[in-house]
């Protein structure tokens, strides 16, 4: 057992009281004085010239108190890397999707912005639109950005090894293709923003964020003011899922109107805004080719990946590298080729989502399993076989120094009873297994690190001062889990200042999972500055070495003696009356590689640290609907170190949620050219708590070395390893290798059928009737 | 001249343009959500005990939602000191003045506020009640706290040297007493206060304050809450003048009733409210004996002092020796003895005020010209022979290192035209001068330092995180000139984030002047250090040492060849690449004798440094209405360096108009038994801009080698010395020693009527017609 106080402990978390009482603030909630709502015209056109915008009958409208459109931004376009910026918001020349930005109305009430909208005039020319990735590439294809040739955003090229090679000197090589559509983040929050200029050009902005820093710096560009005159606020934010993680061109305009009129301006999004104009997940298709060893181990694959990126870049780029690097932090190969390739289309523009590419990591297994079925291999061994091992090197010359993916494995393995059911289930029963990695905590360049700056009030309690941001994971409560650990205080003892801009130092924002690792880290450190100032006095009082003393409960006592000790307020007080303030500050930044880069170079250490996960699913197919039930999910995941169990089990329900119920199942965009058919969470169908499964939860600590407390990411390799288990077992249960996701149940049926046909004979006896009979699981 | 980039320049300050446009927000202009109005029930007797308080009617008035009485609260007692903690907010047992605080309502708006209060019923047993210090000497008197025998509060006793044997060496010696009414401060926002609690028991607050952490410790103790769950906000503050510096009765009051229905509650005072429930000056009489050499030098000075401190401690006790010290500070002696009594009476406390015991301090000057003028040496030169110098120690063991006294004397002089003017102005007019000293930031235990910390964005910008408050001196514009001078930044480069006590580190607050001197210094401290972390990183990049760089403008460059430089920006740009955020942290703590009191042990070094200022006014005494015109006044003070010019112009010209045009002129508290009956504007007659006399400003530059840039002290030793010169100028004008302050007309005429009887043979003769014969100037 540690000899922890709360580090390692389940705990309630410290929002909950405000989130369950309902006291909390999102930004909708917000109410300013003389605030004014804002309501953004949208373009109709998937892909059109704009030619004029008369807003001179909009402006008559009663309580419309100010228009902003093009003429009122400057010219500096945005995107995630200086070559990948493309995107002006508000753009006053050309429209590239259906639901771009044209002009947005700030009005004393929604009705009146609303009548405003529509009587704002835009004459359009109507371009060419293309809404499919590989027609995009073709050279008839009208062209979205002058430069970018082909429509292709970005291609990211890694070429390790020789995979001719090793495809020649595989006992086995087959190539498949997989394809997923769009998917969203459906967070429980709309997105929203409140923004309010001072007379002094000080902007106050508010809005759900995967990091008020990664808001301000664009923003800041944006606008062409200083860093120094905005503030992005602390509100509670209702979810991110990789999503909010920069600016959103309502912030810009909700910005704009707010300077414009010198008032307050809230502009809150309807669902179907949300889906369009915040940013989501990219559609996928993706070909893997892979070569194996006659006892399943991978001896090289090469895999090309189009990704349909939409108009824009936005977070995008990234998002190309992100599904192979997981990949090959999971499995092993000695040659591997990848070419992604992120296109343009006119639809709205894709980014980084914590299940990326689920063709890409679902193709991956589902091959793993096709080829293990050719072999005689069960999956599990298949993925033992070519499962990472720690103080390995990634194919991209990561260094992986804490790693339990085969305890994840046989211990998910386990706890389903894989051994009782791989093979011996009823028909239209299925099981799957799924592995996946994540990196935690990648950088992003000079905003990579986080710095946390602890003060003690004379009566011993403590304000950490952070940028972490909790956007729903539990955030806070780890800041004060680490910030009580370390200081021996309650964490009740703990006051929080964090996530905003003005007050808290740089952090690089809640992504990737660097929260803990990075911004937690920050904390730890401080904590131990304030530590050492408060033994340095403790020992002198003691008499006895400052390694000696240990900090706990409010107390600084000497390790083997308890009895002799001295409140820790009473050391703080000595401090005081020395003439010194009781502060420390630290900083953590995450040992990678500063040459590597997401599309140029994505060669070297990216990150601090990997976790792994293994997902086992079992379900059941109704063959009549197509209606997958699951019956149950294992989830097993090496996250270094469990900071909070509590908080990690509802990780873990939420990845699988996520990643598989929804992923897998449900989830996946429609569209009838550029619009999308199904925006709301109506037609979009995200899992509800009611469905899901019951759900066994194996935390796994390999005590990373890095990490604090040895711990690092989280969830998110659940969530993809749970979309390759759902993906595995509906295959399984129908004896067909599902290879186009979401699985929803008209392809289920689809499946079913075309097996029934090609497996019967008489093509005149009732496909229904007979399916029970003949289908059974793939072995 | 300096090589300062904004320190010593004249700039107009950053908080103007949000005042001038009505932006700031005060704390009565709060609006929460929900927020209910607070009205407090007050005593209609001076002494009483409260025997039953019934409201089960005032609950029952609709919109009522929240009443709290002495039963809300924990028995704890507020005071400056833990000996003098006499004072229980919402006393349960029993009243003291008129107007002490028995219950309070929360209610949806002020009229159901007001129509509960109204329904609450008291029982009273009235008690015998005294209102005159010397009276409630009295062993009849009734005593206002069991365990203070006398109504003596506090008594200070300092005996330095041997006054009998001075005064037998003294060639001349005197003794006078002199008396002044109670003052109040008035400052331009009547006393608010909003409070609001989460449902985790946190509290935010806001009120005017001359320190947020001054009201978060005290609030803690009453509420019985810890520090990290007290947030004292920054709120715009419209002016403190010594007040304000400790919990208000109705910070207590308004918390809890926020925590009790869960709701904010606001509290605005009336103008009544302000003057009979915020504590303000004492009432003074002092007899003093000096002894001195024929040359007008003083041997000894015996000083007794009765201060009527009203029905509580509060910061009273501070103020018992206050007004020595200032005297002994400005004026050498060597035989010295004090003693001074604070009394308690059935009227409201009293407290710290910026113009520390008129009586006294006039009392002081007065009686200086009537020695000069049985010598035969005039006010310059009484002063001149009797002026602090540099490198000297005080009665009281603290030593003076910077001192310009004499200086300011004798240009005070020389500008005002002293000498053809003394003993050469009309009938009715006067000339008299003053001169005073003021503590620089004296120490309040293990709150009397100040930490700043600051952050420098990516792009160069500064955040200052400091918990000193502006409440009207200009302290946020002080700050901002330090960080942007010792960066190397302009001015609009810099952020503030100060006075919230969550945020920002302890600070003493800004009583006594200690905002340059300690919280300043803090600020110039962490920028030194930020500088240091930029200017290693600068040497090593243009090759050359630390010391030969200098920031300015945004640039680093060589000292010698600034053509040789490198943008601060990409140093800080350069840092974050090596992964370290850019931050510094600065303490300062002045240096002072831990073991002096206040009371208890007054010896030893109390501050940091000492300002000296000397004032010379001119008046005409109009003999019909006894009203005085004043027809120039000219200050002169020894600042240690003028930061901003601008401000200290300002700093002088509020200080003649509270410490001369009203202090000595208009105000001043008349009552009727324990009734206050000028508690408004419209009687108390603080001075308006119209009243202001023409004011020459000379700033005196001793350059202190503790203060920042050679700063301390600005403003206040003017408020004192004006008062002095003004009360000297009356009674050179009416020839009259005046000795009752204030000195309103009635007094001026019944003076004048005085001495005509006195001087005129045939009483029968008109009084009036006379006079303009026979006044003549006292020389």
């Amino acid at each position: 057992m540690s000899n922890y106080a709360f580090i390692g402990k389940s705990m309630p978390r410290v929002d909950s009281r405000a989130k369950v009482t309902g006291e909390a603030l999102f930004t909708a909630d917000l109410r300013l004085p003389k605030m004014l709502t804002g309501k953004i015209l949208r373009s109709p056109y998937p892909h059109a010239r704009i030619l004029n915008i008369d807003i001179s009958e909009a402006l008559r409208v009663p309580g419309v108190k100010a228009i902003v459109t093009g003429r009122d931004v400057i010219q500096r376009k945005w995107g995630v890397f200086g070559y990948t910026q493309d995107q002006q918001f508000l753009p006053a020349d050309r429209v590239r999707f259906i639901g771009e930005e044209v002009a947005a109305v700030a009005a004393v009430d929604e009705d009146s912005a609303q009548r405003a909208i529509d009587c704002i005039r835009v004459d359009y020319e109507i371009l060419e639109a293309v809404f499919d990735a590989m027609e995009s590439l073709a050279p008839t294809a009208p062209l979205l950005h002058d430069n970018f040739p082909h429509n292709i955003n970005v291609h990211v090229p890694i070429n390790v090894g020789d995979v001719e090679k090793g495809f020649a000197e595989s006992y086995y090589v087959r190539e498949d293709t997989f394809t997923a559509s769009e998917d969203s983040y459906f967070q429980g929050e709309p997105y929203a923003v409140v923004a309010r200029f001072d007379t002094d050009n000080n902007l106050e902005i508010w809005m759900p964020n995967a990091g008020p820093h990664m808001k301000a710096k664009p923003l800041s560009n944006a606008l062409g003011i200083p860093l120094n005159k905005i503030r992005v606020r602390k509100i509670t934010i209702g979810g991110a899922f990789g999503g909010r993680s920069e600016i959103a061109p309502a912030d810009l305009i909700c910005a704009l109107l707010a300077r414009k009129i010198g008032r307050p301006v809230k502009i809150v999004y309807t669902r179907e805004e949300n889906s369009i104009a915040t940013r989501q997940g990219h559609a996928l298709i993706t070909t893997i080719k892979t070569g194996v060893r006659q006892d399943g181990r991978v001896i090289a694959r090469d895999v090309t990946c189009y990704m349909d990126g939409g108009a824009y870049s936005s977070t995008g780029p990234i998002a190309v590298s992100v599904p192979f690097l997981c990949m090959e932090q999971a499995y092993k190969m000695e040659h591997v080729r990848y070419n992604g390739y992120r296109i343009y289309t006119n639809k709205p523009p894709r980014g980084m989502i914590r299940i990326h590419g689920r063709a890409f990591a679902c193709g991956v297994d589902t091959q793993l399993d096709m080829i293990g079925e050719h072999l005689g291999i069960d999956p599990v061994t298949m993925r033992l076989v070519n499962a990472r091992e720690p103080g390995e090197f990634t194919n991209t010359k990561s260094h992986v120094a804490s790693c339990a993916m085969k305890e994840t494995i046989t211990k998910a393995a386990e706890k389903s009873g894989w051994n009782d059911k791989w093979g011996k289930l009823p028909p239209l029963r299925g099981i799957g297994i799924g592995c996946n990695s994540v990196q935690t905590g990648f950088p992003m360049g000079i905003r990579g690190g986080s710095q946390a700056i602890i003060k003690l009030n004379e009566d011993g309690g403590a304000t950490v001062i952070s940028g972490v941001v909790d956007n729903g994971q539990g955030n806070d409560n780890m800041l004060v889990q680490i910030a009580a650990e370390e200081l021996g205080i309650r964490t009740e003892d703990v006051q929080l200042v964090t996530a905003d801009t003005e007050v808290t130092p740089s952090d690089p924002g809640a992504y990737s999972q660097v929260s803990t690792f990075i911004g937690g880290h920050a904390v730890k450190n401080a904590a131990e500055n304030v530590r050492r100032q408060l033994f340095e006095i403790a020992a002198k009082t003691l008499n006895v070495k400052v390694d000696d003393l240990k900090a706990r409960d409010r107390m600084i006592y000497v390790k083997d003696s308890p009895d002799t000790g001295i409140p820790l307020k009473k050391v703080v007080r000595m401090i005081l009356a020395q003439g010194k303030s009781v502060s420390g500050q630290g900083d953590y930044w995450p040992k990678v590689d500063p040459k590597r880069e997401w599309v140029k170079n994505p060669f070297g250490q990216m990150c601090g640290a990997f976790s792994f996960g293994t997902t086992v699913a079992e379900v059941e197919v109704d063959p009549e609907t197509g209606k997958v039930t699951v019956l149950e999910v294992t989830a097993a995941q090496d996250v270094g170190f469990a900071l909070n169990p509590l908080v990690l089990e509802g990780q873990f329900q939420g990845s699988i949620a996520m990643g598989g119920q929804g992923g897998i199942l449900t989830e996946g965009h429609v569209w009838d050219g550029g619009s999308v058919l199904n925006p709301t969470q109506l037609e979009y169908k995200v899992p509800l708590a009611c469905d899901m499964p019951k759900i066994n939860t194996i935390i796994i600590e390999s005590n990373d070395p890095e990490g604090p407390y040895g711990t690092k990411e989280s969830g998110m390799s659940i969530a993809m390893s749970a979309a390759q288990a759902y993906a595995a077992a509906v295959s399984n249960a129908i004896g067909v290798y599902m290879t186009d996701f979401p699985l929803t149940p008209d392809k289920i049926l689809e499946a079913l059928q075309n097996k029934v046909e090609s497996e019967t004979p008489n093509q005149n006896e009732d496909v229904m009737e007979k399916a029970l009979e003949l289908i059974v699981p793939a072995v």
